[in-house]
């Protein structure tokens, strides 16, 4: 392992990069008529005056079916799991299959996943990686190869034993991570130097056989990307790990408004078969830690084990060096988990299927016409101005539902449109980030590039302000600790434990069974030195971050 | 089956849909250089006085790797067959995975698809189609609950028998097809008329335990999209399944200039679980049939077996009537088998990752600034103009050898900058559809916007090309047929045969085992009437069409 670390230099995180999103610029010229609020910040209980009371909700039963029921979910505050799994459940993002730890995606939660997919298979292409796809089913033998591979995953694979009506001479693995199969391939296409660095990515399923399972958390099977590169040098595969960790957190940071610590695992908690790790750990709403993302530098493990060799300049034979990283739709999770509040979903809108959804008053036959039309209107310039936007025009439900409904949907910004407003060519929006009158903002003028960018600039806010709000509640819960006395506090408290660590695999393994806690990374943006081992009280080079997690 | 009949009017194909296709528009202005040249058409064996010889190719071994080798392909008259499986290899479209079968998709193969992708999934989106994931992993009882179904798909089944290291009570079956398992969703989200049309589709894998396998073509596992409709009427569904039929013809034809046949199913090559299915059949190079595309109408089969149920208006509970389409990595197959030639593979313009590939010509040191700077110029303004383009500046090969290795890959227009061309300041295209010199254009003008239009007017003019080539060579090879001798002469010479057809299943086996031809479809586009039926000499009402097929 010090061989790998040496290769990485401490640094500031990259939360401050910035890509480009086209449909989010901010907001040109004069809004005279924003509203002056400041930002709400989180609160481990925001239960407002606006929000719908249980009873309020409660098996509203509408029309002939028995579906269209909205019942406000269990207040996070009270059972955080169950709060999840209502909001799951009830913004309609997953339902359970038939096999025990399966899970169904549903089209609105699919549609994050596809915005999501979209974002980082952009980054990946910008950056020369190229999508192939590699089988599923993989030869036992394969995973047996690399030692510490097989031991990591043998426990929770799947075996199909038989195929075509007869039992296999081999039973094939189920793709738990395609290292193997993948080291197989490359073995056959890399013969010399001109052939690396070769960067491959795959958008697949894999599967799991987990005990305890949670809808997007974990699953026996689940979506993600998973790349996979080989290079000439160790320097590049390190390079190329770094970067692609610096990719996630991105993504994180600036599109999912999840301030993500970025980080290096230790040794014990590394991937089953990497040289060394690095991931993004995130802060749910529980405080619990959430790895939203990896990012391995495999050495030469997989090359050794597969004779994955290429022919250098000198025309010797070299073994490759190589990387894996992924994200998963467990991050799907995650961003449930550190922007939802007790009226459900809160989407970051760069990451919203709908960032707008305009919500038609109709009170009189004689509205339905002019008001539709004003909406359509609306949508109209919004969508040619970039937003996702939704016209709600269902009449079979009354507006307060549409509110509640779009509201546990998590749709950033809500407009409104009735017949007064017609009068005075204004309409209504409304902030999902900002409960009440506070995020209400009257008389918003309907010409087309004033009402655009007055939705672009609420877009922006409420971006820039649950990555606020967020951060806060980060900072907030991070504990810089120096005794391990202390550590076991911080974690009882609920909190992260943050301080030097220079102990052994031992010692980690002991603060994992006395605690529940684990050494979740060593941050890359590392305070200020000296240090000294919360454990054994000796020099410390780094500090690393304790934490439950999930 | 004569009740679905019945909903189903013969009327002619769809194949002139248009759907606008941004990056093609045609060119505008005028463009006085481009030649006069007609199209060429395809012959059996079109090897051209300018398509290297194989031993002008053999074993070019580059720099220190053994990799660089480009070898002409076996020539498609020589053996269709192998002629395939050089292309596919050489290409680099796909690779053989570990188990027998199996199919790696490469990079450039799985760029197609992506392409692919990305038409159908916003066709669908615009027909209202939500994506979904559904478990891949399906209870064996499941596929044992409609009858059909089960007869259908139990003798190709792969079935996952442990998981977690323990003996599953219950086998899993890996996903043939997803119309069980949706079923069982589709049950619990089901409720009122007010939740139809319900309509869902999905990209994954799926597996089936073929014997006889073929890259893209009939492989263990192949990706695809399936989609799943549910409605309150028979009429609905129908009309759906239709619908989605029409769309991959659209695709088929103005996409990847493949002129299908469209078509309705035989009831013994209907879906297994089907009430009818629909087709989209496509002729190969060696005149074969190839399905590249199927719409089911499911009727009540799997809802009656799922108890798939909505309240209608009277609140009554009524069965749904569904739908299920698919379009799978098969196509790709389709694609390389309509288009290619002796020098590999020919995309068609809106299918291809490439579409223009600009070759700098670099002679002397001093060339090369100047020679990259106006290939980066040409490739800057073809990019802002939507073209797919891509330089080839790698120094290591000649531009003979990079000729063939695009030509190879099927890209449709070449461009060639020197150093001559700079000073007069034009270049050189050339089109992959036409070889030698009939379908090169020397002096092309490099101003920007004269450049655009050239290249954009060769692409339109290549997907028209390829289009009619493919067309011309389908008609010739459809014989008209009255009797059951007229059918096998016409199957032996290895032709389509299109006759009357209203007899019996029997028949129907019996023209299989005796000719090898199966009833492809009956095509939509029906012929001047009255037909006798070709094996009875009894009226018919339509005319069906036999081949031979993948």
């Amino acid at each position: 392992m010090s061989s790998v670390r040496a290769n990485v230099p401490n640094r500031t995180s990259s939360t401050a990069l910035q890509w480009p999103i086209q449909t989010l610029s901010p907001c040109r010229g004069p809004v005279p008529f924003r509203s002056n609020t400041r930002l709400a910040h989180a609160s481990a209980a925001p239960v407002t005056k606006d929000a719908p009371t249980a009873k309020q909700q409660k098996q509203k039963q509408v029309g002939g079916g028995g579906k269209a029921v909205e019942v406000a979910v269990t207040p996070r505050s009270e059972d955080f799991s169950k709060w999840y799994l209502d909001v799951v459940a009830k913004a309609e993002l997953a339902d359970y299959g038939p096999v025990r730890g399966t899970m169904v995606i549903r089209p609105y939660g699919y549609s994050i996943w596809e915005t999501i997919q979209s974002y980082l298979d952009g980054r990946f292409k910008e950056l020369g990686v190229q999508n192939a796809y590699f089988p599923q089913l993989i030869p036992y033998s394969f995973i047996t190869k690399e030692a510490e591979h097989v031991e990591g995953f043998a426990p929770e694979l799947a075996l199909v034993t038989k195929g075509g009506g007869k039992d296999l001479d081999e039973p094939l693995v189920v793709r738990p991570t395609s290292e193997t199969i993948i080291n197989h391939m490359f073995a056959q296409w890399v013969q010399s130097y001109r052939d690396l660095p070769l960067l491959v990515n795959q958008w697949c399923n894999v599967h799991r056989w987990e005990m305890r399972t949670r809808p997007f958390v974990r699953t026996l099977e689940f979506l993600w990307q998973e790349g996979h590169t080989a290079h000439a040098t160790a320097e590049e595969a390190e390079e190329e790990a770094r970067r692609m960790i610096d990719v996630y957190t991105d993504f994180a940071v600036n599109v999912a408004g999840m301030p993500v610590v970025p980080g290096r695992k230790s040794r014990i908690e590394s991937f089953a078969g990497a040289n060394c790790t690095y991931t993004i750990e995130a802060m749910m709403g529980d405080r619990r830690a959430l790895q939203a993302g990896t990012s391995h530098n495999l050495g030469t493990n997989f090359a050794k084990a597969f004779g994955t060799q290429y022919l250098d300049r000198e025309s010797k034979r070299q073994y490759v060096h190589q990387t894996s990283w992924g994200v998963s739709t467990r991050i799907i999770g995650g961003i449930i988990m550190t922007h939802g509040d007790d009226k459900g979903l809160r989407l970051p809108p760069r990451l919203a299927p709908i960032q707008a959804v305009i919500i038609p008053i109709i009170k009189k036959e004689e509205d339905r016409v002019p008001v539709n039309e004003a909406a359509q209107r609306l949508a109209d310039a919004a969508k040619a101005a970039g937003i996702r936007v939704k016209i709600d025009a269902d009449e079979r439900q009354t507006p307060g539902w549409k509110y509640n409904h779009w509201e546990m949907r998590g749709v950033p910004v809500r407009v409104e449109v009735g017949p007064k407003d017609l009068q005075s060519g204004t309409c209504v929006t409304a902030r999902r980030d900002m409960p009440g009158k506070e995020g209400k903002q009257m008389g918003v003028p309907m010409e087309p590039a004033v009402f655009v960018a007055h939705v672009q600039g609420l877009l922006d806010e409420i971006q820039a302000g649950l990555m606020a709000q967020a951060a806060a509640f980060r900072d907030t819960n991070i504990v810089d600790v120096r005794t391990y006395d202390e550590l076991k506090e911080a974690i009882a408290a609920g909190k992260w434990a943050r301080g030097g660590w220079a102990a052994s695999d031992e010692d980690e393994k002991r603060v994992k069974e006395e605690t529940q806690a684990t050494l979740r990374c060593f941050p890359f943006d590392q305070p200020e030195g000296p240090y000294t081992c919360l454990m054994t009280g000796k020099p410390a080079s780094e500090v690393a971050i304790f934490a439950k997690s999930y």
